[in-house]
Parts: C-alpha cells; structure tokens; sequence
C-alpha cells in the first residue's frame, strides 16, 4: 500500500459525513463523495482531496503505476507551465485552434499556459536524448495535474478543471515496433479496469482516429451518467463510439449489424500519434543505414481521479459507495457499539491486533454517536469489510463481520477473522 | 521505497549524462542535476523530473511523509486553482498586496489563481468541519505543487516558479496547545533533516514572525549559494536571521553575542499564524462553556524539490552528486566492465541476486561504452554504492564495491557483499 499509515481513528479524522450535498452538485459521483467526505468541493470542476478520498486516490495510481511499470514505462514528472513557443510550432497554442487553455504571463515577461496534455515539452526534451536507433523503442509515463478550461464542469470529478491524469507517451522507430508496444498498452489498461472494479462493464471501443491511423482505441465504460454515446456488439465484446459509428466502419470492422447504444464514460484512449509532433518538433534518430527518421510516437491516457469518480458512479447503491477491494480508503471498517468499557476495550484490542497484522483499518472509536448513525456512516463510505464488536456479538462468541455488498453479517471468533484477512 | 520497481538497466534509461549544462543555467544544483539527467530545464525556473530525479523526490517526500504522520498529521490534496473570494477576505489577492500570483481566467466567466500556499482554501474547508472544541486540535498536510511568479529564477530547483511543496496546517484550541503541536514540528523537521544528510548544516533560525508571535522559526542550511544571511551562535546551535539580528533580539534570546555571518538556504519554516486566517474566514468553534472562539493556526512548510537542490549544493565534489543513502535513486550502481562473456554473465546474475534481495540497483549494462566513461558518470550519479564487475574483480575473487565518498574500494565475496547490503 502505498501509505505510511494503515491505521485511522474515525474520532480523530477532521472530516464527518453529512446528510447533504452541496445544492449546485449534479452528479452522483460528486454527491456521495462530498457526503463521505472524501472529497471538497472549492469551485465548479474544481476539488480537494480529503484524507480518505486521496487513499483511493492513491491506490488507484499506485495500480496503474503498477501496470504501467510491467509494460517497460520509466515515470517521470513534467511541469504544468507551458513554453508557448513549442505550442506554436504544432499549431496547438492559438485560442482558435485548441479551445480549453488557462492562459497566464510571466512577471518577467512572456505567455505561458497550464499544460492541457504534454506531447510537446515532452518530444522536445526527448529531442535531447533520442540519437540512434539503439536508444528506440522506450516509453515514458507520468502522475500529473492536468488543466483544462471547460466551460460547464457538472460531472463531478469525472470531468474537472484541474485533474490527475496518467499519460504516458510511446517512441518507436517505426509503426511496426509501435504496434507491439500499443498493444501491450491495450492488455495493461484491461488489467487496470479489472483491478479497480470496473472491468466488467468497460469495453475497448473503436473512436476516431487522426492522421496516422483510421482508428483510435477507448476503453468506455457503461454508466447512465456518461457523456459518451457508444453502439456494443455484446457478443464480440467491442464498442463503437457514436462520433466513428457508420456503414463503412461496422464493415471494416467486420462483425455483424448487432449493435446496442449505450451512454458511457472514456475511461481510458489509446492514441497513435505517427510523426505529427516528432516532425514539427525535429525527434528523429539515425537508422541503421545512417539515415535520418522521424520517431514514431504514441499517447495512451487515463484520468485517475476520473477513474475514482467512475466507480462511485457504477458501483454505489441507494445508501452509499461500494469500494472494490483494490482501491478502497481501508479494507476493514471496525465499529464499537455502545460505550461500556467491555466493548471499547474488545474493539481496541481487535483494532491493534488487525493493524499489527498489516490490514488497514479505520476504527469508529466514537463514543458519542448511535448504532444507527454508525452503520449509516459504514454504508455510505463503502469499505469493503465491516467488523461490529458490541455487546450482542461479543456475548455470541466474537464479531460481527459484514461485507459492504451483502446484507447480512455473521459472528465470528478472533482466529476466524484473522484467517478470513489473511 | 515508494517505487513499483527497484531495477533498472542503463542502457534501456532514455537518459544519457552530459559534459555540459545549458550555457543559461548558473546554479550548481541545476547543473550537476542536468548533466545527470534528473531534471530536464522547461524554462527559468521550471524543471521536469526525469526518471532518476524524480526517484529522489518520492524518496525524499516519503520520508517527509512519515514524519508527518508520526505527530498526527491527517494527509490530503488541495488545487492549484484557487477561490478569488477567499483571497479577497484575507487581502491577499491584489497584486499589490501579494506580488508573485499567476492570474487566469475560466472561460465561464470570473477570475482564478494558481496557488502561491493554501491557508485561505484550508481555513474554508476547516469551517464546514469544526464545530466544537471536541474536533480540536489537528493537524493537516499535501505534497502539491505551488506557483509562485518570481521575477528571477536563477537558483536551479532551489527556487522555482513550479514547485513541489509540502505544507502543514494546525488547527488547536488556543496559544497553549497551539505550541504543543509547533515544538512537536520542530523536532519532526529536525529528524527529516537528519534523514535525508543535511542535518549536520542546518539550523534552526530566528526570523520575523507575525502579529501572533515575536518569531517565527526557519531551519537554514549553510551553503555559499544560499539566498538568506545569517547569524549562527555555534556554541548554542541556533542562528538569527539577518532580517531580525538586532541588539534586542539578542537580548532577548539572553545569549552570547558570538555570531558568525553565514550564507544560508531556508529549507523549512514554522510559523504561528494565530486567529488571522480563522477570524478573517469564519473558523470558530464552540467552547466547554458553549462561547464561540476562533480556531488558533499554525503553518509549517518544506520545500521538497528546494530540499533536493539543496542536498546537491551542500554534499557534491568536483566530480559530481553525493545522495545520501536515504535519498538516493538507487542503493546500488552495478557496473560491468567489458564485454567479455564471462563477465556480463556474472554482472547479471549480481544484478538478479540484488534485486532479489529488495536491494534498489541500477546497472550500467552497457556494451558500447568504456570503463573510464562508466566511473566518470557513476561519480556524476552519486549512487551511494558503486560494485563493479571485470575481469581483473573476478580474478581477485569478487566484485570491488566502492562507497561514492571513498577514494578506495575493496573486492567482496558475494557473501560478504550480501552481508553489507543486508
């Protein structure tokens, strides 16, 4: 896990859960998490992170961090300010032609703007580095805060103004080698959608394309709440995105006219790129033969707090959120009922012992608060496993263990649960 | 180690080091940290992190990150786009009054600014979270990125207009438990000090504090590169800023007047911030006696990436970067010498055993390059730990493992090197 604390005393936490969410909040997504308090809301598509909201936050980069390591990616952090001069070679930096800057100036002279994406400061430096075609293929990726001047932000964290996006960038010598890699991507983004939850209603969906291919690649995943139009061929198991749905495609495709429309939210894209930014920019490398080439490059995107925002969306029910495993703020929920000495003291004992064994656990230690109130809370926040200790279960032997998707708990000893947790 | 990898191989590294820094670039730090390939210069003052540079950052931001939690600090994530309103209320947001803002605008209308520190927003949150003197006190903290529009940018990563930041909040009662919590910050900012090797210059500094206290506190690092004069009292270990080194402070501080004037970097600061900020935006609780009372706050900053830059200032020599072990990207720098089959054979199968160990290794794998080139950029590197494989190490018996602060190094047995890493 990639904290340095697996423990948390709910009595301690600053923040609370509350009936209400923000009267301006549209989405679900956005209502629940401010309900949890997982997250702030500072201004339209504009959120802080609280304690708990920035543990999932964090399991979730830390899964695609994971994947994206497996597939050869080397991490790396590019600034938000951008050099304009380089927008301007791609043609990417005139209002006109790209629409959602933040623009601002140097006190010390100059334009500059909040990188939107990062293709071009990124084949810039690798202008520096890229000499031969020893040093192709590689990959590159980062953890980065991305900004992007929408006008209407109402999909909660699921469309912000300021959001944490991975992207990662490809560098290949040709568009052979740059097949592999791409690939290679669509295998380790379906291993991402799986690990956190969402994999069974996430489908690869064929989009448009730009100069160097016909085709670029989403992963969608189905939610009433999406912007997206997508048509699914359930039985081949892909997706066609309304922009690219046409006569023509469906046959390239070839597959049979059996498509349903769905809404969806573009969970992830894959991009071939070609050698748009590596000629405008001047990447290229010496081949074999000694000759010059232009990389060939390849963008592959997926917004980490968009991710977070998705799951509360598809997977919460009427009292609250419904964490997967994976990325939940803790696996276990511990709740002592009442506050005779017994119980608080067997559900401080229990808390010790779950964290000394390396499970994360948040603790309702708070005295002052009702069953009722307690198990609300537990719904709402949506940790994967409950553990009551009260009165009742202790007199039946030990404690009740409850997962979030079920509706009944049983009671179970010490060594059970220990066993169950292992 | 806050890494999904502990391995990498040098020839796959996209990063190659360099004789030469940007002829633009005057600070050490910047210069040693782009011959090395760990930060890429954008523009004055901003730098991205490359694969090995940003190593360093998440190993120094996670050893901050533990003692932040080690006194109770509660984890979370502000944005950079900040709320005009606040600002306004604290009277800071006029140019005039604060001169290092980055101004945009939303499209939909209205006026933000990219986040030069985060009392105003955090206040705002605190007010929808405290309402009693029973959710007193705590404290919060985040590792984000600032902007600050300075009109000079010449000190590398020491200062720069895009910065990683980790700012700390208290939020106590009153005065009493208010310095409860600030010495606690004292002795967690010594430890990191200490940790990442720059505890035996650093100092805790005297400065001006603000209309709550008569002082804030700053820990100034000595180094001829630093921005800050101060005066250090050897004897007592603590020093005056130049700004508030007057004969009353002396005074009052009831030492010996035995200063000696050094340069110095500031690489954190503690600062009482009282009831302006709660009383300015409405953070107040109710006391034991059911009064009304404003929070009493505290703000404690470290600069992460200034850390890093200050680090190579003070412990680098003529032949490059020095990383302390905590800090360093990798343990281990894992040369083979030669092409010879024998020896790229045993280099690799150290590599593994290493890496098997948990033991973090770059290997200088490659084919094409001598060995001169090879110790020349492990010096330039300052991986703590060089081993290298040749011909000549395997005849003697081993591998000859040098520390990067040694002149010598010595051949070990695999044993004896398992024995010193373990």
């Amino acid at each position: 896990m990639p904290f340095s604390t697996n423990r948390m005393l709910q009595s301690k936490l600053f923040t609370k859960t509350r009936k209400e969410a923000p009267a301006d909040e549209q989405s679900k997504n956005a209502e629940l998490l401010i309900r949890g308090g997982f997250i702030h809301k500072e201004m339209a598509g504009v959120y802080s992170y609280l304690p708990l909201g920035l543990r999932v936050l964090k399991n979730i980069e830390e899964i695609v961090r994971e994947e994206m390591t497996a597939i050869g990616g080397q991490e790396l952090l590019m600034p938000a300010l951008q050099d304009k001069v380089l927008w301007e070679r791609t043609d990417r930096w005139d209002d006109e032609k790209v629409d959602n800057w933040f623009k601002t100036k140097f006190k010390s002279g100059g334009d500059t703007g909040l990188g939107i994406t990062h293709e071009e400061p990124l084949t810039q430096v690798m202008s520096e580095y890229v000499q031969s075609y020893k040093d192709l293929p590689f990959s590159v990726y980062q953890f980065q805060t991305k900004f992007r001047n929408e006008m209407r932000a109402k999909s909660g964290i699921m469309r912000g103004r300021e959001f944490l996006m991975k992207d990662l960038y490809s560098f290949s010598r040709d568009e052979n080698e740059h097949i592999e890699f791409y690939e290679k991507v669509k295998q380790a983004y379906k291993n991402i959608f799986s690990r956190i939850g969402i994999g069974h209603l996430t489908y690869l969906t064929f989009a448009s394309g730009g100069i160097f291919s016909k085709f670029s690649h989403e992963f969608q995943t189905l939610s009433s709440s999406g912007e997206d139009t997508i048509y699914l061929h359930e039985k081949e198991g892909i997706a066609i995105n309304k922009e690219v749905f046409t006569p023509d495609v469906k046959k390239d495709l070839g597959i049979s006219d059996d498509f349903t429309e769905y809404r969806a939210i573009e969970v992830g894209n894959i991009f071939t790129l070609g050698t748009r930014f590596s000629e405008a920019l001047g990447l290229s490398y010496k081949d074999e033969k000694d000759g010059s080439a232009p990389v060939f490059m390849g963008s592959y995107g997926i917004g980490v707090s968009r991710l977070m925002g998705t799951i509360v969306e598809v997977l919460s029910d009427d009292k609250g959120i419904i964490w997967p495993e994976e990325v939940a703020p803790f696996r276990v929920h511990l709740l002592s009922l009442g506050a005779k000495n017994d119980v608080t003291e067997k559900a401080r004992e229990l808390y010790d012992a779950l964290v000394e064994k390396g499970i994360d656990v948040l603790f309702d230690d708070r005295e002052d608060i009702g069953a009722g109130e307690k198990f609300a809370d537990a719904d709402l926040l949506g940790i994967p496993y409950r553990v009551v200790v009260s009165e009742r279960s202790l007199k039946d032997g030990g404690y009740e263990v409850k997962k979030r998707t079920e509706e009944k708990g049983e009671v179970l000893s010490l060594e059970k649960i220990f066993e169950m947790f292992r």
